[in-house]
């Protein structure tokens, strides 16, 4: 069975990988990777960087994956900060910046990098669209998902499970696994 | 006379750096380095990465720069963000977050950072410490200067020539121009 690297801490993020790529055939380690973020305003320029760092300084095949939330009436924002944002500012600061937007649309997204060594890195977006909530709501999740409304309940008041059937993590990984079935390694 | 290399883009700034080292018996030029600018939550770890990744790609003595506002109601936000925070929200959105904040406080603040080739990074941090404005005020300089207050006055009422004489950026190259006099290269 063919081996992926995904440069990751994160155990939960790990289970996945290894569940979506595992159903095409591929195993996936762990690796401890600590490559350079990059600032960017968008998620494919620090995806790819950091997946043809780790692939070239290990000569491995390496993904990695980088999140964010992209808020219409912010022009994007906080984008590729949405962690640094989440724990400097936090919901009710993004709340307080959105009072009186009638648009509210925003689109979590996540962007998978992989590399082969020496080669140039792919990337594989996925998307949830969704709007931002007036106020917090639900107990599950972490970050943005109390404030993140899809389909009538917010992210914060979805199970895990639910959650994950529509994430957009779990999309860019279906994403990569598709093409992986018409690339072999 | 001993040359540093300034990897930047803008010339006011490299104009700043000729005059201020200059005086210590260094010449600056200017170099076309596109390094990597990292994710951090401090322009110290920022502006040591640039300044030892473009001294060791071009085998040379180089110095970098990167600034921010650091606003203390906010925890620091936007900080190394400011210029992503500044053309996707601009002033009037960091005036509303900060509605009702009787804490004003904030920093600007550079880091200059140096390195030889193959050695460690040293920085050098400038700051002048402020409070934020209640509404914009002036029509000179840039980016935060018309809520930046102090002394009475924002950055964006005061000319260049005054501004320069209590700026940040010019604190940082002066205490790397004291650091070379005792650490002659």
């Amino acid at each position: 069975m063919h081996k992926i690297y995904f440069a990751t801490g994160n155990a939960h993020k790990l289970r996945e990988a290894k569940n979506i790529l595992g159903e095409v055939g591929y195993e996936v380690e762990q690796l401890d990777c600590d490559y350079p973020e990059l600032q960017a305003d968008d998620l494919e320029t620090i995806s790819a960087y950091g997946a043809r760092w780790c692939a070239d300084k290990l000569d491995r095949d390496v993904m990695v994956d980088d999140s964010g939330i992209f808020i219409d009436a912010l022009n994007g924002f906080p984008g590729p900060y949405s962690r640094y944002v989440e724990d400097h500012l936090g919901n009710q600061k993004v709340l307080k910046l959105m009072e009186g937007d009638t648009n509210r649309k925003a689109v979590f997204r996540t962007v998978v990098g992989f590399c082969l060594p020496g080669g140039e890195p792919h990337t594989f977006i996925g998307e949830v669209v969704g709007t931002i909530s007036l106020e917090e709501r639900g107990v599950h999740g972490f970050g943005y998902d109390p404030i993140f409304l899809y389909e009538g309940q917010t992210f914060g008041e979805l199970e895990d499970v639910k959650k994950n059937r529509v994430s957009h993590r779990g999309n860019a990984m279906r994403k990569f696994a598709h093409w992986l079935e018409s690339n072999p390694r």
